[in-house]
Parts: structure tokens; C-alpha cells; sequence
């Protein structure tokens, strides 16, 4: 169970229904930047602290919009031949530099 | 190189920055969009097609912006408690009862 | 029927409801964030074409949507006393310079 | 000083520079988004208690990401041909009986 097996799957599930056409990255970018809304959306009125702890419903709702981030992610990085965890690797040796700890 | 290894060193990063105040889940979810949207922003006015094969430079510029987006889910998603590839891979499973292949 | 009338109702509805407690200008621009999502889903799998002439129903939808963007932007240039149409007149006077005409 | 003379000068710039090709509702509604989270993003780390009290340098940007959301959604209601300050006091309508006051 890795990202790379998520990604064949993803492929796979988009090629059966024929949605290659919409996939165009610009459309996978706006999907997931509604996803990431939607993500922030049941958080929007609480405070930061209530945010801490969530209730298990509001959790259980929040993995499932972190899922369709993480799911778009992947096919974004799929079509744009991007090979996302090396890249977030890569940026976390610059955060270490751009950032220096106190 | 996986997903657990890169979730630990953003917990060391930040933890060596005394950045925790900051990662209410509230605010990371306001940062994961915020990234969200700066990864839509060099494909806003290209066409479909155009996003497609993007130059090497924008190519580059959006392999970094993703990154972020997947270090701030991994900081949600350790927030959180939740394990977001295995939310993704329940998702796919109910995707493919919601939206039956043709 | 102008934005100072639209404010000063948005004022008073926020009032009568207590909710000036939740109407931190951080909660309400995550709000707003939220409805730019929501004004652009329904057109995220549309063609740039298909999108300039919307059917009734999702053209009724999307005006929805504008309006919410309308209320928020209204009530943090309220709760920021900032004047938003003269901040507008004054970016386009910037825009004129940044962008000369071809 | 008022939105209507605000769209035509909107409309009369996009045709000088012959953008409106760029303009489709899609795209506009992205560009909507990415203004929206630019508008957000300064007060991701701030805590709502700041939020409300900015300083000016703060308070100027947000007036500038304030002025682009509505720039874009004047454009977009253009485009779609919707009156959003009358969809705006129509919501208004309705919210007063969705969220009766306490």
C-alpha cells in the first residue's frame, strides 16, 4: 500500500470511465484546490483550539476531503510526470536552509 | 523514501522551530489551500492543451508547489491522527461503487 | 440599492444573530476561500467554451455563489474599514501602468 | 463611483489589451480563486485576535487582494451577465430565513 500503487489504481479507475479528456492538469489543479477547500471548510467557525479536537464525525469527515486532496494530488503529478515525494523531499532540504531554526 | 519517513521529519522541523502553536489543524488546512491555489496559478490562463505540456521551468515551479501541498496534508494528517493513504485507498474503493464504469 | 446598504444589512443580520464573535477577518476570509471553491466547482470539468454559455440552472448556481463571495468581501472590508470600491478604482489605475496596452 | 462604472472600465481595459479570449467564466472564476487565497494567506499564522487588529502595511495588502476579488467577480458577472449586487440582496433574503436570529 503506497502512493505508487495508488497511483496505478487511480489510472486504472480513470482510463475505465474514459476521463482522460477532462484530466488536464489545469482541471486536476482547480479539483484539487476544491478539495482543499472543502478541506477547510468544516473548520472555517471553530477556534484553532476546537480544531485540535475534533469530534470523531467531523474527523472521519475531514480524512475523507484529506483523501480526495491526496488523491488529486497524485494524478496531477501522474500527468505532469512528477515524481511528487522526491520533490517534497527536495523542498524539506531548502525549508531547512530557508528557515534556520532558532 | 516514504510517507512516514518525510511525516517525521516535518515533526522534527517543526518541533526544532517551535512551530506547534502555529499547526493548529486550522491554520494548516488555510496553508494547504493557500498552496492548493498557487499550484493553479501558472496554468489560470493557459488553455487545456497548453497545461498539458507545460515548458520545463513552469514544470518545475509546479513540481514545487505540489510538494507543498503534500507536506502541509502530512502535517494535517499527523495533526489529525489520521492516515491518509489509507483514507485515499478507502475512497477509491467507494469511488468505485459511486461513479460505475461505462 | 448599493454596497453601503448591502453592508450595513450584513451589519445588522450579524448582529441580531451574535455572530460577531466567529467574524474574525482570518474566519471570514477562509470563508470567503471557501466560496470562490464553490463558484468554481461547477465549472471544473466544463470547457472554457461550455463554460461561456452555462445552462439556466448552473448559471442560477453560479450567480448563488457570487453573491456569497459579495457578502464576505463586504463584511471584511467592513470589519477592516477598508473602502473596497476605492481600492478597486485604484488598482485599475495601478493596472493601467503594469499592463500597457498592446 | 459605483459598479457599474467599475465593470465598464473593466470591460473597456480587457478589450484594449484584447484579453478577451483569456476571459472565459472558467477562467476568470480560477483567477477569482487564486486572488481569494492571496487575500487569506497573510493571515494563516496570525491568530484571529490579531487578525482583527492589523498593522497598516498588513491592512493596505489586504486592501489590494480585496480590491482583485472584486475586479474578478465584476468580470465574471459580466461575463455570465448576472446581477450580483441584486443576487446579493436576494441571498440576503433568503438567509434571513435559513438562520433565524436567536
Amino acid at each position: 500500500m503506497d502512493l505508487q500503487t495508488l497511483t496505478e489504481q487511480l489510472r486504472d479507475f480513470a482510463r475505465r470511465r474514459d476521463w482522460g479528456k477532462f484530466h488536464s492538469p489545469k482541471n486536476i489543479a482547480m479539483a484539487l484546490a476544491v478539495e482543499a477547500a472543502e478541506l477547510m471548510e468544516p473548520m472555517q467557525w471553530l477556534t484553532e483550539e476546537q480544531s485540535r479536537n475534533p469530534d470523531e464525525t467531523t474527523r472521519a469527515h475531514l480524512a475523507d476531503e484529506m483523501a480526495d486532496v491526496l488523491l488529486y494530488l497524485l494524478q496531477l503529478a501522474d500527468a505532469l510526470e512528477v515524481d511528487v515525494l522526491q520533490a517534497a523531499f527536495a523542498k524539506m532540504e531548502r525549508n531547512e536552509t530557508r528557515f534556520p531554526p532558532v
